[in-house]
């Protein structure tokens, strides 16, 4: 029996992966994933938190609790927006981390984040409609996004997120009216790069006076590891015209698929209900009271966050000071106050697609950015994963990353 | 707070759906919700197994064998094809009890069987193409395929299935080439009725001749209570062009989101992976391995299948004796050999959607027939669920339903 996802050859996957680079986007995260299963390298490449921060035996358990005191219920079918208590808890930890005043009625669970991407696409998105995306943009969305045959118009960021006065010029030279701006404010994927507060307060201004909706990626905001947390533009619009998500993913775990949007608009919550109904008819009623049971024992969720925010931020810390001191001169990177990834530009003559069979070879991997351009091809580029390498591997990897810069410079292909 | 929908004793799925497609007058939806809040009606609506048969003990003892063994990994993200041990066994337990040959590279674990409806949906069918489905028909697959602007031939049935002329007949007269061939053979929902083994091979063979897709769905193929099991379809054409599906949700439980396609087709295979990943990157790592941890244990998963099918049985059986006794002339229903539901026709006088409204002040429920009719119109029939009630509840409910039958006859409203 060959299953090529759970015993590949790096080499077969370095080629697959850089075979689909020119059109990528379908195929994207699931390369990367499978980079990641590799047994010896070491990989950059995945957005994977680290598993031995998992909080194993609490949700163990969690799903016995679950099971012993309501078994039957959370093995049958459930409703469509899930399960009403968890609805009410996100309600209630919104309010307290993010100020987001919400009801449980505006609360839709959803499998994972990614199926958030695909529902508000399928919803909201005809043929040819344009979303304006960061630039570098976040690949699942794309993916999602593209099914519905969106159009992006990108709008250039800096290291302090959106510039607002390409926003403002992008919207005036948009031919046809843009269905959605959608952001990740918080540590971007992939640039690591945080919305500042007044952008946050000036994009909000700017998408209410052109009346379009802002979509609201939050997966990383709980992993600030710098700096001081910032409101959300949920809270910040306190209007009706934005869509919030965020995921215990990169809280707790993402092996449960468990996610939430905040749909603030009664119509378009209405229309995402029966799309997420013949999409999985409801998200796992067992993952679900799991999750809802792991926030229930006290001050768990909160001791857990905190345990793992000094690991990450001293892999960050690490990760930047191996790129200081091994990456050649021309080369630089963002400096992220939280999530999961960084941001190198290695020098022009660099092609970070090709720099990746060459460096595979040293059993280090990366994410080449060229994916993640939207309308633009640029080569020099890469995403580099800080959360999921313990910190000799960080170390270790970013020596030989710097090797092989170095060598594709001197002439190695 | 209000969350109408919290009650899943009720099939809102159904119902919801079937209002939105203007398939349910807004009364009947009124007197549905009126009924769901009702804590003691008796409900043959939802099609929910019975909870109280759950194997909730050895379940648990999969999710701790689970994450005491193997947590770290059973919470991190994974691949979008599926945990590579469950699509080995999906190919051994298939093997065994359905003769169909496939390798683990043709399954893809879905969430659920809706999950691969909208898949297959999304990736075979393009607006205003035709799928040949059987009549009355599946609502949850017909609420897949119009996401995607399907346009429905019906094939005339009887009580062994689809009539084979007429499947000829549509596939001569139309304008356009059917994309697929949609059937649920064993103990179809809504009518119970399960194709014969003749026509099983005539419409594979007719499927061939006019080069036409099966997609073969198969949730309660374990559910048989009488009669010999027969091949599926996808055995019996041994051939590339079926797509089957199956689920644990009727044999273990729904809650998990736990479901497989088998693609033999591999370039279809291989568009359908990418759109699972955009939908949901890939099913809960946790729910893949509790379920294979739980077939693992040996002898459990069959002994818990021979141990449902004698309740069900009865069931079925009460039901049927029930409605011969409480029934008025002039009524016939069919009688299903296995899975969860029957169908009933009451007199030509007799509006199901207004009988509900009677019927619900008698604290009994069922769902009118209407909405599972594609392109015809058809007043006096309904769905009656057997698996879900005690068995007091079932002839209580059928005397009920039977008097609100008569009382309907005789003028009341």
């Amino acid at each position: 029996m060959s299953l090529a996802a759970s015993d590949p050859s790096f080499d077969t996957q370095v080629f697959r992966f850089a075979q689909r680079m020119g059109r990528l986007k379908a195929s994207a995260i699931r390369e990367i994933l499978k980079v990641t299963a590799m047994p010896d390298v070491i990989s950059f490449a995945g957005g994977l938190p680290a598993p031995e921060l998992f909080p194993v035996e609490q949700f163990a358990k969690a799903c016995q609790d679950v099971l012993a005191n309501d078994g039957p219920a959370a093995l049958q079918y459930s409703v469509t927006e899930g399960y009403p208590p968890l609805r009410e808890w996100v309600c209630e930890y919104l309010g307290r981390v993010n100020n987001i005043q919400c009801t449980p009625d505006q609360v839709l669970i959803i499998s994972g984040s990614q199926q958030g991407l695909d529902l508000i696409g399928k919803v909201l998105l005809d043929p040819g409609d344009p979303v304006i995306i960061e630039n570098p943009a976040y690949l699942g969305a794309i993916q999602a996004f593209d099914a519905y045959q969106a159009e992006y118009i990108n709008v250039a960021t800096d290291d302090q997120g959106v510039i607002t006065s390409d926003l403002i010029r992008v919207l005036r030279e948009a031919k046809r009216k843009p269905k959605l701006l959608y952001l990740v404010p918080n540590f971007q994927n992939p640039s690591g790069i945080t919305l500042s507060l007044q952008r946050r307060k000036d994009v909000v201004a700017i998408a209410a006076e052109y009346g379009i909706p802002i979509f609201e990626d939050d997966p990383y905001g709980r992993l600030r590891y710098s700096g001081e947390a910032l409101p959300s533009l949920t809270a910040i619009a306190r209007s009706r015209n934005c869509v919030y998500m965020s995921t215990v993913s990169k809280t707790i775990a993402p092996g449960m698929r468990v996610a939430w949007l905040v749909i603030l608009e009664r119509d378009v919550f209405e229309r995402v209900v029966p799309a997420k109904q013949a999409a999985d008819l409801h998200t796992s009623s067992f993952t679900q009271r799991a999750v809802y049971e792991y926030t229930r024992q006290p001050g768990v969720f909160e001791a857990h966050i905190a345990e793992m925010l000094p690991v990450y931020a001293r892999r960050r810390d690490l990760m930047l000071e191996s790129l200081e001191h091994f990456m050649p001169s021309g080369s630089s990177w963002t400096h992220p106050d939280g999530g999961l990834f960084l941001w190198a530009r290695v020098p022009e003559e660099v092609d970070t697609e090709e720099l990746l069979s060459l460096a595979s070879r040293s059993k280090v991997a990366f994410v080449p950015g060229g994916p993640f351009w939207v309308n633009r091809v640029v080569r020099n580029t890469m995403r580099l994963n800080f959360s999921n390498a313990s910190d000799d591997m960080i170390v270790e990897g970013i020596k030989r990353l710097g090797e092989s810069v170095r060598a594709y410079m001197a002439g190695a292909r």
